[in-house]
């Protein structure tokens, strides 16, 4: 095959796609801005309509509320169910708000399981109740059950619509099976075999299938290693599992080893965002990503982690505080001090950021952690000599004291080696104590080198330059 | 269907798995490294043989750099090729030095191209040329275009397998296509449909084919807004768009815009690892995460951002340098100083975390990011106002001045407003810029925020309490 490119052949509409051309455009956005505000509604729903339904998410999100709700009152009972399922979750209920519980219910009515709980399981107790007085009894009865799994599993992940077929069919029945069933879901990958207690024995991806001739059993074809997953499993070990085996569709099983779901990829890749999106925000002291958050919340949600981050603060201002004879005497102290302490906490946070990664993918076990925590330790020391030669040298062209180039490089030395030291086992202890170690190591972290850093450096100049 | 659990039916051995009898155990790399020890290679083959792919790839992580060379002599030639695949880079290194290139040729030989491309691409030039003096010519034309795409590219990424079918075939023809042909990908989840040319005109789901009956052309099921990826899109696009669209497979084209490759979700699931490693590690300063990195390595790559903090830190403290007459005559500046600093800058962090990764995600574009400016910096002089008043009232009962108190308060408002102000303004700057957000937002905005608080702080002090 020639990867040659025959440029004779092109017409300027025969050129494929460039990345820009997906997604929604900066422009697509301005134009139903000013259609919107020019009252041309007509010209609304037409580009709204044209859009793919997570584009059409998209746009709703980056609408000013006004300019939103008047696209909303626009499109009205016309709106894609299916965008609500792309929504952020802030968006999301405004939306819903605005199109009602009667609305919600018919479009939730439109989505597959997994989208419609999802949706469902944010919504207040009182319009739940609302929603499900409006839905057919067994409609019903999938979303009480999947609000009934706890939060966060594999219960609640899955969808319900699934195929499983007898082992003892053969691949022709299970065509024929197919090309006359109606209930089947909308996409899928692979075929799950049950024994006759709907217990999984096995799967076979749909591409076998089709490459097997009609007479063979399913049970032949099938493989058995099949990865079924306990309705109670936790989404991040669902992920995990996804990851590992790259899988595309696994069975959802009850306590009986019963098939009574399934969970697909494209549900994992939104798990797996999730996840990654929460442990940057963890570490940064975000509760969870507030770009579409109003003032008022976002304001407070950050100033939780900011009150905290204050405590430590003033933590090591009262270590700073315990050598003031010393500042008072000499000055050049509180112009260096902060350069042991910022260098701490950085050289801490680098090692921090890889536990707290290699913890979230498995990577750091009881096997190696005692390697681990060596290693970074050995790191910090070589580090800390590197910059203690450095600073130190600074210290002293600065100020001309080559004793106080002597004191920063010890304490140097000493703060990044705790660094090193409180960087690893830091997380590993939290990990232990079943803490996420994403949500609070990085405050004990900085307390630590901030409080280490000033004692060190401070300490060692009121027993040497006093 | 019932969820009832039916314990009565449970025998031991019919227990569904749970989460923790997935992937590898710590009890499988104790018995590993035991068994080693001991010399007992026949039961280290039984149970290394026993694992999924993935799961020996842990295995020979985990493993310290003696009992890894022993685990592969003593797996030697019967090592899975498919493990390969599934190491970190690093350790993936050590093995191929242990196999050595007859050892790798014959292992590449039975990947998958993409998989085999991802190896090879790592390998240094010398080495590379040995492979492919060893491989069939069919074989090295695959590796030699697959290495010729740019980098993290879609070419790069694809696998060359997939199939393609004429739009005048019916779905007998085209499931009696498969049920012969013998060069087939192992896994695949859509037809895609080409013309003579072999342009891309639409693609079938697997389970769309199973559904339909024999006589119908496969031009009448086909989805004709296939997302067609031309080989030079840069990888974290083709993962918006999976993302976007919720795909599992789709076509990677030429110029002429002529099928020559496939994409498929699980390496778009190890893409999405990646790139949200790659943010989360570039915001702490670490090159890419060295978990798997020798001591040495490690440290050089950590040293190289922590030069550049040692100078922003050098920075700030010019900054206090500006007021020593000040300090030395109120120590309780110096004592107070950092809080002013430490609270700016995680305000900012906080800010700044979520506008990378809204980037990332391409949740924040021109259209809205005036609003997150605005919004950010309303948050920042609330919580700078809230501050304030702590943070003064903790200074005057401290050092028992009212004028103190007044002073950390102003500094504080006016630092963490600057807060939300660089924490949007450097990343939008930055991506403005075509540099990658994640990478060098922290420096700056510390360094802002460090060299603003000490001004602030020590400025007003110098004007009203001298």
């Amino acid at each position: 095959m020639s990867l040659d490119p025959q440029p004779t052949e092109i017409l300027v509409e025969d050129a494929p796609p460039a990345a820009e051309d997906y997604g929604l455009s900066e422009e697509q956005i301005q134009e139903v801005q000013a259609a919107l505000e020019a009252g041309e509604f007509a010209r609304v729903e037409e580009v709204a309509q044209a859009l793919h339904a997570a584009d059409l998410a998209d746009l709703i999100e980056s609408l000013a509320t006004d300019d939103r709700n008047l696209l909303l009152d626009t499109l009205g009972p016309s709106l894609d169910p299916e965008v609500l399922s792309y929504l952020v979750p802030a968006v999301r209920q405004d939306v819903i708000e605005k199109i009602g519980p009667k609305g919600l219910a018919s479009a939730l009515s439109h989505l597959e399981s997994d989208d419609a709980v999802e949706i469902f399981e944010d919504l207040d107790e009182e319009f739940q109740r609302h929603i499900l007085a409006q839905l057919p009894a067994g409609y019903r009865l999938v979303l009480e059950e999947g609000i009934a799994f706890p939060e966060y599993s594999a219960g609640r992940l899955m969808q319900r619509e699934v195929v499983a077929v007898p082992a003892a069919w053969s691949v022709g029945e299970t065509i024929d099976f197919m090309r006359t069933a109606h209930e089947l879901p909308d996409d899928f990958y692979d075929l799950f075999v049950v024994d006759p207690k709907h217990k999984c024995q096995g799967f076979v991806p749909l591409s076998r299938v089709l490459r097997t001739r009609r007479p063979v059993k399913m049970s032949e074809v099938m493989d058995t290693d099949v990865k079924t997953i306990p309705f109670t499993m936790d989404q991040e070990e669902v992920a995990y599992l996804f990851r590992q085996y790259g899988l595309v569709s696994t069975p959802v099983v009850d306590d009986a080893g019963r098939v009574i779901g399934m969970i697909t990829v494209d549900d994992i890749v939104r798990v797996i965002d999730e996840e990654a999106e929460d442990d940057l925000m963890k570490l940064a002291g975000v509760g969870e990503s507030d770009l579409y958050g109003r003032v008022w919340q976002t304001t407070r949600s950050r100033a939780t982690w900011l009150v905290v981050n204050l405590g430590t603060a003033v933590l090591a201002s009262l270590v700073i505080g315990l050598f003031e004879a010393t500042l008072s005497q000499a000055v050049a102290l509180a112009v260096l001090m902060p350069i042991v302490a910022s260098m701490g906490g950085n050289a801490g946070m680098q090692t921090l950021t890889v536990a707290v990664r290699a913890l979230a993918m498995k990577d750091l076990s009881a096997a190696n952690a005692m390697r681990f925590i060596g290693k970074e330790v050995i790191v910090g020391c070589l580090n800390g000599v590197i910059f203690a030669v450095l600073t130190g040298l600074v210290a002293y062209l600065w100020f001309g004291q080559p004793l106080i180039g002597v004191i920063i490089g010890a304490a140097m030395v000493v703060n990044m080696m705790v660094a090193g030291l409180s960087g690893t086992l830091v997380p590993l202890g939290l990990e232990k104590l079943k803490i996420d170690p994403a949500v609070a190591s990085g405050v004990f972290l900085t307390t630590i080198t901030d409080v280490v850093g000033f004692f060190a450096f401070l300490g060692l100049a009121a027993v040497f330059v006093l």
